[in-house]
């Protein structure tokens, strides 16, 4: 078949390689249907060492169920499913807390920028969709394997409600559909940062009801100048670079919550008296979506929301360097992907 | 009056300064009947720079109201009070919202080791006391100024409940009470990490179960290897060094809180995939004790905890210095000051 490979920094090929087979009883094989480019493979285009051998690329996918192994319950051969970014049981004690991401038996996809993807812990993984490979939802649906779910995991997490107030840190798919979310629990103020107008124009339809384009000192002073001075009670961090991190601090209102989605690149960070004497709660991580497709699902099927949106641009499989290039770029917000 | 001053670090001296006098209409002045050291007290013992003008200490105290502005309500001449360690008028909206500590007209205390203390927003600081001077309550009624509600703190900011395992990081008055109130709360399960064997059997007194008493990675491991490799859902770090935020991370369950109430002494620590990846939530800060006064109070009245059982030893206010000594050098756990 053919998949996705990265090389190196910003070396990014698609190869004829062996097609995957089942392994273990619990797995099945999905022929990809839709996939995309995360802006978390953008981390690894931007800095991974070059190799001699390529690693397969993507964690975003739904397709029609191929192949099943014989411990696989609840899903038959051609049933149209999307996945979970991460695998998991969906059994396991850590499952039932709500900590998909840590599963006793699960892991990370990274090979679904492919025609075919090996999914363990099928099961636990893919959720049967009541449409067709023609629906017209599928870029929405394709959104619930990560970044909507991870958006919602945000305010999850920031416990977002009507009583809250919110600021969004970042304009990409994932604190666009943190917008979204929040607006779903209910926030009337929703304070989107970010300052490519396509996408907050997007995040106003979505829900944000101010957005401030600046950033640093001058992006937290406009915060605190729309909020009274004190910032907002939650703060959804949809970056992961330590500036975002220090942002979210300066516009988080005392007693308030950070929650971090963006994949964090730093180590270190400011938790001393800042943080403590204000009572800030910082919280969020690998969102376990699996815990929240059966939540977001119906209002997709009903056309209630449109989390699809983010796609704005449609390659082949193919051209899917092409569509890294054009995300690094800021050319594309999400690029969709048809194998 | 005579009042407790610090010069420099281990200079502390008791010495007769100006009583204090009413301020402002919501002002009212204690006769202070109880008072003690704080083990957040022993910072600055540690390293204040020596200055010539000596600076007042002490946030924990309860009294007799000797005098009352024109605006204090709900209070009269001659009731015996407990205050809160930060004043707080408990009508704002941080106040609504639980954040008495970012109140916007409070502050904290640090007149509180003399005869007589000045109280700001009295009627949202001072809670009257339904027993006289000479009740043998008085030291368990004295930690709802600071230590028993701190403690408390730590453990509802984590949401212990009886299905969360709870480790406990620190054996001084504030770790001590974190396991009584983590008991209170349901837990069933609570690991204390400490080496003082008369504080930790204090702590079993309390309600721990076990008692870890190495540190570091050899305390983790102990951690570890009593909850089955995982880790506990909840840490209440009540000590505020970098290493006890450290061990926090290494005993935290995945998808686990810790929570502080140890006034960190750092100002950068490690947030980032090995927080991240876990979905662990770093929560804490300066307790709201004022909010908890009202729940706590009935038990200690009718006798069912005895949070005062970490005072032992007491002193009179001249012999404030050697308190601090005693509890610098570990002789004593928590100090009671009868001036």
């Amino acid at each position: 078949m053919r998949a996705t490979l990265m090389y190196g920094a910003g070396d990014v090929r698609v190869e004829e390689i062996a097609d995957p087979v089942l392994q273990q009883p619990t797995d099945a094989i999905v022929r990809v249907v839709r996939t995309c480019v995360c802006g978390s493979d953008l981390h690894p285009y931007h800095n991974v060492p070059a190799a001699e051998d390529g690693t397969q690329m993507g964690h975003e996918f739904l397709g029609v169920v191929e192949d099943l192994g014989p411990e696989v319950t609840g899903l038959k051969k051609g049933d149209l499913a999307v996945a979970s970014f991460a695998f998991q049981d969906n059994t396991c004690d850590f499952c039932r807390e709500g900590v998909q991401a840590s599963c006793r038996h699960g892991g990370f996809f990274n090979t679904a920028q492919a025609e075919f993807v090996r999914v363990p812990q099928a099961a636990g993984t893919l959720v049967k969709l009541p449409v067709g490979e023609d629906s017209a939802l599928l870029p929405s649906l394709l959104t619930l394997a990560d970044v909507y779910g991870t958006g919602y995991h945000a305010a999850k997490r920031a416990d977002v409600n009507p009583r809250t107030t919110v600021t969004v840190i970042g304009d990409g798919a994932v604190g666009l559909l943190a917008v979204l979310s929040a607006r779903q629990l209910g926030a009337e103020r929703i304070i989107l940062m970010g300052r490519h107008k396509a996408r907050t124009d997007l995040g106003r339809e979505f829900g944000a009801t101010d957005v401030v384009a600046e950033r640093g000192e001058e992006g937290i002073a406009r915060v605190r100048e729309l909020t009274g001075g004190d910032g907002t009670h939650t703060v959804l961090e949809a970056v992961g670079y330590q500036e975002a991190y220090e942002q979210a601090l300066g516009v988080v209102r005392a007693g308030g919550v950070i929650s971090r989605v963006g994949v964090p690149q730093y180590d270190e960070g400011p938790i001393g008296w800042g943080m403590f004497g204000r009572n800030l709660t910082l919280t969020g991580g690998p969102a376990p979506v699996r815990a929240y497709i059966d939540q977001l699902l119906p209002d997709v099927l009903d056309g209630r929301v449109e989390p699809g949106k983010v796609f704005d641009r449609t390659v082949s499989l193919d051209e899917v360097p092409d569509g890294y290039r054009a995300m690094d770029r800021r050319e594309a917000l999400k690029v969709l992907v048809r194998p």
